[in-house]
């Protein structure tokens, strides 16, 4: 089976967040009044596997060991299939 | 009221993805099989409004202004209330 698993890495909360804080400085002098602005990037994996729990397996270790700084970083994850 | 709106910005297809294939690469050398990664980027921007319609004709012309290059990227917009 095909999968696409959507792997959401944020910043934890409290954590500096210095590209946020930029955005929300440019979006305050574009003459946007905007209280916080989060940043977070999303890594879309296709591979191939039996089943969805392998799949979410493989996510959870591929976020200890590339994806996410457990110190700093909250992750989510989405598996879904596709054709 | 206040909203979360959150703007997804990714490549649209066949533009070059340095930072996929370099994940694509890495994960390729922890052992896993992958085909292909994506890598997009969330805002999460934090803000009051009278209405949900104000809110994505904002996100709109946001994304317009500062966050998607028209000739590279595609965006995705979802509002959300909050507390």
């Amino acid at each position: 089976m095909k999968y696409a698993v959507k792997i959401e890495v944020s910043l934890k909360p409290g954590h500096s967040n210095p590209e946020g804080e930029t955005t929300m400085q440019l979006l305050t002098e574009l003459g946007y009044n905007v209280e916080a602005v989060d940043v977070s990037k999303v890594y879309t994996v296709f591979l191939e596997a039996s089943t969805v729990v392998e799949v979410e397996t493989k996510a959870q270790e591929m976020c200890k060991r590339l994806f996410a700084n457990p110190t700093k970083d909250n992750y989510t994850i989405n598996v879904a299939e596709r054709k």
